[in-house]
């Protein structure tokens, strides 16, 4: 079973992605050359990654006390992912990129991440070089994202400590301007930083020449000490080798160490560190580097990017498409799981089918598949995954909207992707995960072990509401901010966008009940979002936030179905076009109505859990 | 943080397991001696099974050829849990039993769970010996029994066939008279079988001196042909090792092979295996052990157990129990991840509170139990663990009542049993495995490493959906046959007794709205139940037997805490009394207006998922 028709329905008879080539930017493109980039995909994902899936959980990583120890097949897939060109897809034709519209390139790398999703570390990668590509100096570009983009270097994102996870205006790393001249370096202002980074994923390897780590830290005021909160904090490109103005190595280490290799329950095949920069395990003092006795001089060195105090808004530029990448692992570790226990449901003999006809124990026993208990696991597998993965590409194409549309479309694309990136990002990783559940379930015993590769994407899928922003901080940003937002516009216009969905599913009648339910849970989301507020309060109307999430994601999810299956009913009849249509009436049956539940904590500002005492659990 | 606590409410305040002295069995006991017991359980769980629990996750069982290997922690668990007398437990006093209530077992039996759920394997010789104490001659009771009692045998249950897994009537294994006089062995008629089991716990080991299999196997008709069906099932005792009439061994290995160790994502101290009885690795052709040129004589020995045809029946005799204490696995895997990430909010400081006060970053972080999210999180967990405890005591005092109380009780306690044994069972399968997940969500990255223990409860709980009866069979049980047996008897005396609760709580100004909504969802449960079977065909009845099986599990959850409040009510107000209070009040805000999602599908006989198409998936 291949998961290609499902995404060219999606691109093609729902998006309309061809019509991006009628854009300049897009001008060489077509739908031929987006299915090479997917036929590309397909190919190295089944040939390099998919085998392999299993060898990178079992061989996790090893520091041998000099070098990080990942399999050859890592080392592999790495060099196939950069030759494919996927690294530069979304960059201009003249630095040897694509120029590839984002929603081309998102379903592209969802194959990866179906066959591995930990095999590969091209997304942080990516979002590195993007950054230095927005932010950085022409020589910054050309030195290091360049590089990367070519898959000489990887990069890493250098946020959480280990005192301050998800709290960055705690960061406490420090930079020290490095001696007199310090801003006269060619490769950016020169800094030298010292503090531990927390949750670095593919932090230390040898799968690249070189690592290039972007670096949250602080430079401290006149006084000595850092700025407090989050507009104190810089941004440094912190090589793991130090490299010279034609980004070649100089053969000096910078003073980076790997301090530990966190050791996960899942998502095994990418190395996740704790890293000390500046702890003086290589000290470095190379010729026009300054050193002073003060120590300011010793640390690792770190280049800033753009203007100090600035480092949180770069990072926050890349947040979108860093948490739609999250949130498209999610779906296709979720994805992976339903195509694997579909198989299963149709080969596994077991047990006999309901009524007179399974009464005959001398008949021989008929596939799991024709059990409806087993055929409602699948189909919500189908709902949550297929569901999630056209919300995914549908960010993804509002990404598209606010880079190339013109000024309108591209801010009413940046409002919706301001309120819809929390969804994209939280719903998959919880219900996908779900999905992955049932895909154990539906194995049975067997599933529970690893022989069968769904125990394996249930773990790897848990990671998904941590990183990147936890659940709760993806519920606090909704509620408390992004619905918020310019007077409320951006949840304006994702209700204008659903009640245009509604109008035109009024008009089948195959759809219009299921119009109406979300015309109504429309409307009780909207009451919440009213009555959350009602009092002003924060720690009321944020008391629920998680809550309040699920139900608006339930709701989003609700609406995507009802716009993709309006886009399948265009499709002449074939399984395909049935089975998008029930997954759509099993979204609105089984799943919308979760909501009343969810939406009344909301709604009464129920604060059970928020004023319990500590000493009452 | 001791669950001490929450154990003596739940048996004393609320069960008033003390009055169980009262009884002619229990005469000897008293609270005193119920006390010494929990002690006892406490004191070994403490300190041979918690600190070994994640050693027997990262050294699973190996078989080297000749021996499966388990660390030294596992052998020395198990010498001091059959030290305690825990194994004999429920028998009587001249069996060297210590003629406990079942209640108080379970009760014991809750701490080694909580401590390492996978080190030991009680439970499973427990069933066995109890089966055999039940249905067995007296010579194999003194025999087989005895000695599992005393922990010098170890004992397990093999049904499931790798051709067969939940579906018992499709069983091959064969089992054939052996020679000539057969039936006059001393020991039970005596059988040659040849089959394969899969799915076998503690298969195994070097634990005990000898390993009791309770095999079922089919005896060929006439024709040599095995019965079809559940009714052609035979129970035999088939011991790794040939013992004689005083239970030495004769230093005769039975022909029981062990054909693979499955390797599991969790639940990893005990062995999980495949063998192969009969098929030649071991020929046994001792003395007096017919052997035949027809084959007749060869495979594994083994005694028959009772009549038969009857061997499926002697199992089921056992089978509330066994599944009441996979529920009680799945309630303290769960409350495991409660305690420890209540431990972990307690200490881990980060971020600041919401409003004013959280605006200063010069301010230090607060401990992450001072964010609403996370005391949410925590109270959710709460009320599914302490919940579900409750609910498994409660199941384990109606076992005591079905075999101490008068003849109206006691038929009372069965049918009630029937009723609520698969929600025992596959309720805290599903919620305190989700309790867990919490317990990872609340210490963020850490929680996803194996430097904490959430995730392996996590993983270790995943397989309680699965073994004993999966979610779906048990929700075939609970809707197809349970909730009708006896003329809806089963139910109607639960809803009598959800009533009592109900008129005591209208009595209490904190509960009365919590009795009402109760009374609500019971009439929503009702109807439900009516309209599934109005048409009274079990495919439509049947389609969504699962969310019926939900929304029926947290009905009675909500009737559980109810009762449990109505005790709470009583105590002198302290913060446990508040605790339990506000853990109530959770669920019934939070949790028990899910249920009407779940009913919605079974009310309306939806057929969206049984009807689908295979090819449209």
């Amino acid at each position: 079973m291949s998961l290609r028709p499902t995404v060219d329905f999606l691109l093609y008879d729902w998006l309309g992605v061809q019509t991006l080539s009628e854009r300049a930017r897009f001008a060489d493109h077509s739908r031929e050359t987006f299915d090479a980039v997917l036929d590309t995909c397909e190919r190295i994902a089944r040939e390099k990654f998919a085998p392999f899936n299993r060898l990178v959980d079992t061989q996790e990583p090893q520091f041998d006390g000099e070098k990080v120890i990942l399999p050859q097949a890592t080392k592999d897939a790495w060099d196939a992912y950069a030759a494919s060109g996927m690294l530069s897809a979304a960059q201009d034709h003249d630095v040897g990129g694509m120029q590839l519209p984002y929603t081309v390139e998102a379903a592209g790398n969802a194959f990866f991440a179906m066959a591995s999703v930990s095999i590969g570390a091209g997304m942080l990668t990516v979002g590195n070089a993007n950054l230095l590509m927005a932010h950085g100096s022409p020589l910054q570009r050309e030195v290091f994202a360049r590089n990367a983009f070519s898959g000489r270097f990887s990069g890493t994102m250098c946020l959480s400590e280990p005192q301050a996870g998800s709290s960055l205006s705690d960061v406490a790393t420090r930079a020290t301007p490095d001696g007199e001249g310090f801003e006269a370096d060619p490769l950016g202002p020169r800094y030298r930083l010292r503090g531990n980074k927390m949750w670095i994923s593919a932090g230390e390897h040898e799968l690249t020449e070189n690592i290039v780590h972007l670096v949250l830290a602080k430079i401290p005021g006149p006084d000595g000490k850092l700025p407090p909160g989050v507009k104190g904090i810089s941004l440094f490109i912190v090589p793991k080798k130090l490299v010279d103005t034609q980004g070649r190595l100089t053969g000096v280490r910078n003073d980076v160490a790997l301090a530990g290799l966190n050791h996960k329950c899942g998502w095994r095949g990418t190395t996740n560190t704790l890293l000390n920069f500046g702890e003086g395990r290589f000290p470095v003092q190379g010729e026009g580097l300054g050193a002073g006795l003060d120590g300011r001089g010793a640390g690792a060195i770190g280049y800033r990017v753009g203007e100090p105090g600035k480092g949180l808004s770069y990072m926050f530029h890349m947040m979108n498409e860093a948490r739609i990448g999250v949130g498209m692992a999610a779906t296709m570790l979720g994805m992976a799981g339903y195509h694997a226990s579909l198989d299963y449901a149709k080969t596994r003999p077991q047990g006999r089918p309901m009524g007179p006809a399974g009464k005959d124990p001398t008949q021989p026993q008929v596939r799991i598949i024709e059990h409806a208990d087993v055929k409602r696991m699948l189909l919500a597998q189908k709902a949550y995954c297929e569901g999630a993965l056209a919300l995914e590409l549908y960010c993804a194409r509002l990404v598209d909207e606010q880079r190339t549309g013109d000024a309108a479309a591209a801010d009413d694309a940046r409002l919706l992707l301001e309120v819809l990136t929390p969804i994209a990002k939280s719903w998959p990783s919880e219900w996908c995960l779900e999905a992955n559940s049932l895909a154990i379930q539906i194995h049975g015993g067997y599933g529970y072990t690893r022989d069968f590769p769904v125990e394996q994407y249930w773990r790897d899928n848990r990671l998904n509401m941590i990183h990147e922003g936890t659940h709760g901080i993806q519920a606090l940003d909704l509620l408390g901010r992004k619905v918020l937002m310019e007077n409320g516009q951006g949840l304006q216009r994702l209700v204008a966008r659903m009640q245009g969905t509604i109008a035109r599913a009024m008009q089948r009648p195959e759809l219009a009940a299921h119009a109406q339910a979300l015309a109504q849970a429309l409307q009780q989301v909207g009451a919440a979002t009213q009555a959350a507020w009602a009092t002003g309060q924060p720690t009321e109307a944020l008391a629920n936030a998680v809550p309040y999430m699920q139900a608006f994601g339930h709701t989003v999810l609700a609406w995507i179905w009802l716009d993709v299956a309006l886009a399948a009913l265009l499709a002449a009849p074939s399984p395909a076009r049935q089975g998008r249509l029930a997954a759509c009436r099993y979204f609105f049956h089984y799943e919308l109505p979760k909501i009343g539940a969810w939406l009344q904590v909301v709604t009464q500002r129920d604060m059970t859990c928020a004023e319990l005492a500590e000493d009452a659990f």
